[in-house]
């Protein structure tokens, strides 16, 4: 039986520290979380992220604009947020309703207030290898392995999913750790058998129970980043599975994360923790700047 | 024995189609090479590329500069040449001398005229599959294997080296090319395992003949990207190879590139192209903005 990561723990503890040593510092960091509309689900997410801001001792900015928000208001916001010298992080929660134009306003984030890493910039400077801001989900799944694996050098990782925001950061953060790393998408012919060559397996597809228990090599880690609703035994009823069948896979892997309770846990608290980095890459350029 | 590919040909086919659309263009595009100091090997390299620029119809403008510039005077001309008009291409020709700062340099150049693709913009555009401009290498690699293999969906490609310059951007462009993508290094355990699994190999690690025949999956295309300075048997002479044991290679392989003559002739012939590539983006939107 694989060893069961609990990612509401970590995530705990990684807000722990984050609290401390906002704790110590002589400026207090400011996260504003820009919500559009008023999806439900976006709606419980923001007040989440507010929640867990003020409790690491950071400030929290809302901002909650109607559904019909022009992209011109929008932009105008994020550049007031940009000016805002309070403000270290800024989120927009994303789906944005059809009529704005997504990409743009990413674009328009300063690069180094943007705690998504979402901005062309930081993918840029991940791809470099520089010191950009990592998006959250990505980075949450590398502090999970660096907890439990230590150094990763020479390990064999393969990522299934290539997005932007989920599959290929996680592949270049892999490849910092000195892995070689292989990244499967669906145009994969014998995605079993890659699966199967992987110390480390990162499924990132989005597509329930896709990567099977005899996919998995014995003693692997199994990071599980999809989170998926299917019909649950109770008629009418739903649960949340991931990418990995887990009760297969909990009998083949070393260690695995659990959906839900794995990574997903720990992408507020990077949310934090890109925001804590941020409010100090900021403040130590400006008293540069200023001495 | 393997279908060797002729890079020469191929460069120069491609360079005769760039100078078939230039001459359809209602502008001239330009090219500027900023080269510091007197490195023998850079001459060379700056009167090629500026002699081929011509060639295909485009305008050179050179900017030689003594090996004493200072960062702010080169700054200033980078500065400059972003704001010609005429130039719709900078490259500054690497390496720079010591005391001066690269990656401030580079920096400085505008993305959309960042031919030689170096920007943290133009690696966030690659890494994010947005168009911008591709580092020249990678880009000659993948024009070879699009000619040869036409549709890549589903092959293994495994890149082995992971420089920011070369194998970390042609790995990206062959995830857009739909292939699985696996990077190698010099961390990699069982590298000769892992090169066998695949239908593409792609060797840029700068040491010599290191990829052995038997590393080879039969039939498997093959791009030596390397080049290597080694004694030649003639005493006191040197000669050119690459990372692959070509004699070896070529009997396993089922397309190949040599090196001299392979990869290396494509490297000017994209640097034409992305500034043909450059020219029409930048003369399109100012179009846009004038109408
Ligand atoms: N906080 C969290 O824990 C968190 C955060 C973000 C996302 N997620 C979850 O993570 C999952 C992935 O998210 P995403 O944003 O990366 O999704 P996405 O943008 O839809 O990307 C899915 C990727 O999986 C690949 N794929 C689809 N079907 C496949 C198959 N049958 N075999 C192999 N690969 C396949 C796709 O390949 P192609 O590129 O070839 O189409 C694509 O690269 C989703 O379940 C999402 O809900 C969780
Ligand atoms: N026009 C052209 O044809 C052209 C253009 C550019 C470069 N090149 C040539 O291409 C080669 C690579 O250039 P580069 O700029 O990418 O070089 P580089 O920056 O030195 O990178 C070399 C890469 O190879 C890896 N490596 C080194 N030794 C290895 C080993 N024994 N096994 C596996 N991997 C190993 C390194 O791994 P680590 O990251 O772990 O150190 C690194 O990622 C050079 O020969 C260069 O001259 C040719």
């Amino acid at each position: 039986m694989a060893d069961i990561i609990d990612g509401k723990i970590f995530a705990e503890s990684l807000r722990a520290g984050i609290a401390a040593e906002v704790a110590t510092l002589a400026f207090t960091p400011g996260l504003a979380v820009v919500l559009v509309g008023d999806d439900p689900a976006s709606k419980v997410y923001v007040a989440n992220k507010a929640r867990q801001t003020v409790e690491v001792g950071m400030r929290s900015f809302e901002h909650r604009l109607p559904a019909e928000t022009t992209q011109a208001d929008l932009l105008a916001l994020v550049q007031a947020l940009n000016a805002d010298a309070a403000v270290h992080g800024i989120l927009v929660q994303l789906p944005l309703p059809k009529h704005l134009n997504t990409e743009a306003i990413i674009a328009a984030i300063s690069p180094a207030k943007d705690v998504d890493g979402l901005t062309v910039t930081n993918a840029g400077l991940l791809a470099n290898g520089l010191p950009g801001l990592v998006p959250c989900t990505p980075l949450g799944c590398i502090l999970l392995l660096q907890d439990r694996l230590g150094d990763m050098t020479g390990l064999n990782a393969v990522v299934v999913g290539r997005s932007n925001l989920v599959g290929k950061p996680i592949a270049q953060l892999l490849l910092q750790q000195n892995c070689t790393v292989t990244i499967a998408h669906s145009k994969t012919r014998n995605l079993d058998q890659i699966c199967k060559t992987a110390d480390i397996l990162i499924a990132a597809v989005g597509r329930s129970e896709l990567i099977k228990g005899n996919w998995i090599k014995p003693g692997a880690t199994v990071i599980d980043v999809g989170i998926n609703r299917v019909p649950a035994a109770e008629p009418g009823k739903t649960k949340l599975v991931g990418d990995v069948a887990f009760s297969e896979a909990v009998q083949v892997a070393g260690i695995i994360t659990p959906v839900p309770g794995g990574v997903g846990p720990m992408t507020i608290a990077c949310l934090l923790r890109n925001a804590l980095t941020a409010a100090k890459r900021i403040e130590t350029t400006l008293e540069k700047e200023l001495s």
